[in-house]
């Protein structure tokens, strides 16, 4: 065995010693993790001492580039459309990319959507795509490029190639409490999406109850790391900083969000869903060369829905065909008039994950019309008796544990009362 | 598979965050870590938060405990002797174990040494007894009682019944930078020590460049915390904080140890030694029940020489036999004359760890004639060309690294220049 250049204990007692890592001795440590080399209990406390340390700017940049050489890189460059790529950090009801990738590719745009499941409260985008009969999210290197050409538009899963020493950390971090930690979450977002060759970014960086991060500056900081790593490795990156308090739409879960975005793509839909899609549809096409682009026509036209049909049918699912059906539903009705004053994103999305719409391990299978319809959003008058929200779930033994998860995270208050909902949905735009 | 009362990763949150752990949280988490169902690279997650964020002193105590409880207990109530323990943080030259045991036990007490081998710059026990033709470390409950009995001293190596779940952990704080930090030194000295059930205990905290921690105000605390530990659960503690700047003795290795021990226990012997030795040794007898014993006067009596030899010879030794010489040695002279000022404990033993005192891993053996012979002390005149100092080793090319790992650590000064010793040799007394 050849000597290794660095002891992996003295890289761990720098950075809990609040030291800096050089470029070498990054590089080093994620090449040597990702081989085997250094055990999973090693990362593990570097990690701990990452998220109570920090790490500098040069040394997130240098993590970032030392997962990406890690894999492979993809290639857009035989494409004759420019591509244009969009990364939410996740939250309650967040179904932009379903409306948002076929509106974006209806301007000729090419927009590969590499993405995941979901694991905990947040929902994954393949989860609800797979809601759809036929769909499937698996598509070959070939199938891809093909699509992104003719499409424009894919929503797929990422390959196991790209950055996998982030996949190996990600689950490390996964069950030693060290998700939440800036530097670590830029440098995993930012390594797959510059490994995967986008041209151009958008970030939908959310802060809030539903939120990986609650506190907004914490949100801008993330925000603003992963936009200075995307700028410095040459992808044109800006972000959108969004707030998560309240659930995105009127609908939690998987099909229920399929017939949303759908909705949407008719011209129709709840409002926060059309303003978060149109800015982020803006931003996207701008960064593509298309300032000017009228995405607000593109939903009123059907210009979108053709492109979205075209991408369902382009990975074997019908547009057309029915989408699953609850076994079991609850209605949950107000107990008095007045005006729903809160609605807060964390517990929705909690009992809609315990209702079956996710998992709790990443074998588990989801229920895809299991989750959540909302009947009323924040502001919202309401009269006594009124449906407030319906819980859908196939097995009816999960709703207590559902009404429990949402005890106290709803109230109907009198006219005047203040509206929680933390302030605007766009709350910053970055880059 | 029974539910577990906690998730081990909201006890990593809780710590990572700054909060509190339960007993019952503790409780549970040491036991499922014993049990194998809190995998290696979640504790070393916890530890690492440990390290940084520290533990209150409830915390502490009860983390000792759950890991008292991970294992057996001994019970030395059926002897006739009272027993009286020594336990010393580690240091280099660091052998007063050896003349300490017969001296103490010479008085009619017992004195039961569990102890380790060496790793690192710090030199083990057991690595320098086994310098000795015949003696073996390894003892069965029986001899261990018999032993204690009828010579009182016991120097052997400690089973892996007293706290499993502490050698569990220290193993994985070795390999993950988490070595240093007040609560998980204290716990896992404490744990065994208590464990052992011994009666009384006094405890050799030492601070300085040759020390676990090097800062004093930092030793304090780790002997403050210790004390407390035993005094909670029954077992009457003091600690000596002592200086461990300046390598303690002329000698460091294994063979020259013992050595030296031996002219320690004729009546003879380096300063420091007697006095380290002899303060020990009264703490030790005070507590149980002399404080009025004359050690020196046992020193000089050959009383303490009867009981090496007995405790020597119960276990296989022959204390006549000569010790193993090394096969090359080394000279280092003095390039001036003058007065030696400096000579600074952890290069030195660093060097004789690299002569093959000590192991780099723990399956590696040691060399046992290899170490230094130090022929002058800081303070001492010191005239040209006069040995300073001589490395043993069977190796000749250990030579050139541990030449490297002392250059800079001693320094030939004037009459009236400063000597470097960091003050007194026993600091202060806590308990």
């Amino acid at each position: 065995m050849a000597i290794e250049p660095f002891d992996v204990v003295d890289l761990i007692r720098t950075k809990r010693d609040r030291g800096v890592l050089s470029t070498a001795q990054i590089d080093w440590m994620i090449d040597a993790y990702t081989r085997g080399f250094i055990a999973d209990e090693q990362m593990s406390a570097m990690t701990m001492a990452i998220f109570l340390n920090g790490m500098e700017r040069g040394e997130i940049r240098d993590l970032t580039m030392a997962m990406i050489a890690s894999g492979e890189r993809l290639d857009f460059s035989g494409l004759t459309r420019p591509t244009t790529d969009k990364h939410s950090t996740g939250g309650v009801g967040d179904k932009i990319t379903l409306p948002l990738a076929p509106l974006v590719a209806s301007f000729g745009v090419a927009v590969p959507q590499l993405s995941g499941r979901g694991l905990g409260h947040t929902g994954g985008t393949l989860d609800k795509l797979e809601s759809i009969p036929g769909w499937r999210a698996a598509l070959s290197n070939e199938e891809f490029y093909a699509q992104l050409e003719s499409v424009g538009a894919v929503v797929c899963a990422a390959g196991s190639g790209l950055a996998p020493a982030d996949g190996k950390l990600y689950s490390l971090r996964d069950i030693t409490g060290t998700v939440e930690a800036i530097p670590l979450i830029a440098s995993s977002i930012m390594s797959k999406k510059i490994a995967e060759g986008t041209a151009a970014l958008v970030l939908d960086v959310k802060f809030g109850s539903g939120a990986f991060l609650q506190d907004p500056e914490r949100g801008r900081e993330l925000a603003e790391t992963m936009v200075r790593l995307g700028t410095d490795a040459g992808v044109a990156t800006r972000a959108l900083l969004t707030n998560m308090n309240v659930p995105l739409g009127l609908t939690i879960g998987n099909a229920n969000e399929v017939r949303e975005s759908v909705e949407v793509l008719a011209g129709g839909g709840p409002a926060d869903i059309i303003e978060l899609t149109l800015a982020l549809a803006s931003e996207m096409l701008a960064l593509a060369g298309q300032p000017d682009a009228d995405v607000a026509g593109a939903l009123k036209s059907g210009q979108a829905m053709d492109t979205w049909r075209a991408m369902i049918s382009a990975q074997g699912g019908d547009p057309d065909a029915a989408l699953p059906q609850p076994r079991e539903s609850h209605v949950v009705t107000a107990e008095r008039g007045g005006v729903l004053v809160d609605q807060q994103a964390l517990p929705f999305g909690i009992a809609a994950w315990r209702l079956g719409a996710g998992r709790a391990r990443k074998q588990d299978p989801v229920q895809h019309a299991a989750g959540i319809d909302l009947h009323a959003k924040p502001g919202d008058a309401v009269v006594a008796g009124q449906p407030l929200f319906t819980l859908h779930s196939d097995d009816s033994d999960r709703f207590a544990r559902a009404l429990e998860a949402v005890e106290g995270a709803y109230r109907i208050g009198d006219e005047g009362d203040e509206v929680l909902t933390g302030g605007p949905l766009i709350a910053d735009r970055i880059g």
